[in-house]
């Protein structure tokens, strides 16, 4: 429950992303120093890459932006000292994992699961297309996977994921992570987190 | 002149690039605070995108990304009291001002230079392609515009504007603004000066 008039922000997450992890890990604690409350959102990137006309990420479609950007991401996570390797192979499929995240944003645990699937992912070397990599995460929140796992597999979570990600391209998103005000202000990447909370905390105090 | 021991960063510039502009404008002032000495150094990317199979910039290429690109150096020039507008057509044809910004290299006027087609270019909406808007920059930094267009145009100036072209792929240069330390670490985006500051500097003191 967060008071009336606390400034928002949505933070719209594909769980394959690299600068994805690097936010996940770092923006509960600047939102509440910022005293912004923040709703995550999961999303594929896939369909939104397809619809550029491209069939993987752009990183491997540009080896020179693919090879500059695992620098990059290693480079930022070494600076808050945080472990990270790239995947491989790189992207994962996220698919399953993202149908657990909608209903994990359902009940309130979104935050918690992301944050285990992205730590998987690009710290512990994980394939997190695999349900037997997400079944202990998802137990160790105090869920029966079996029961999660049937959920997200329903038509209805399915429709409600491809759902988000179509709001997503009408919001102008192409790339995660993704942080969107009330008013449409769309901020990309890990680097724009710090302007996305001032911008909506700005936007706040006008009032 | 430089002192010896002085850590030093090179600043790979595409004149028609909006984020190019962000950077050219600050740079100065904060590698004096940095302690840093800056080499700029013109370049295209114009063959570094056909080498990737573009034939325009990716901003226009990906009507979603371009959009953003816009908004958000808008959002970053009125943080820091900079003019931006876009320029129409974007991008500009910079083969002529790269050139030129080649002798400027050579004679040690780029940086300002540099600096007054970026601002004629993003702030004055002037077509930097046109030789008449160039020319009263240059007459304004105490040279003759005939002089400098010859040796723009000679074939030994087309051939080190290829090379350091060439040179910038082969580091692995694939948007501008690019920063490059001495060991070859590459940072990319205005948003990775500072950190490319702190990089050479950090690298200095452990010696």
């Amino acid at each position: 429950m967060t008071e009336p008039g606390t400034p928002r922000l949505t933070f719209w997450l594909e769980l394959a992303s690299t600068y994805t992890y690097l936010s996940a890990m770092r923006i509960e604690a600047l939102a509440q120093a910022a005293g912004v409350a923040v709703d995550w959102q999961p999303f594929l990137l896939g369909p939104i890459f397809k619809a550029q006309g491209w069939s993987t990420s752009p990183f491997n479609i540009y080896p020179a932006k693919g090879r500059y950007m695992s620098r990059d991401v290693e480079r930022r996570a070494a600076s808050r000292g945080l472990v990270f390797h790239m995947p491989d192979p790189f992207p994962q499929n996220s698919l399953f994992a993202a149908r657990i995240a909608t209903v994990a944003a359902t009940h309130g645990w979104l935050p918690p699961f992301a944050k285990a699937v992205l730590a998987a992912q690009f710290a512990h070397r994980l394939d997190v297309s695999r349900p037997d990599v997400l079944s202990p995460l998802i137990a160790r929140l105090g869920f029966d996977p079996a029961d999660v796992f049937a959920e997200a597999e329903s038509d209805d979570t399915k429709a409600r994921l491809r759902a988000a990600t179509a709001r997503a391209l009408q919001l102008g998103i192409f790339g995660s992570p993704s942080f969107v005000a009330e008013d449409g202000e769309l901020f990309w990447g890990d680097d724009r987190l710090e302007p996305a909370l001032s911008w909506v905390t700005a936007r706040m105090n006008e009032h």
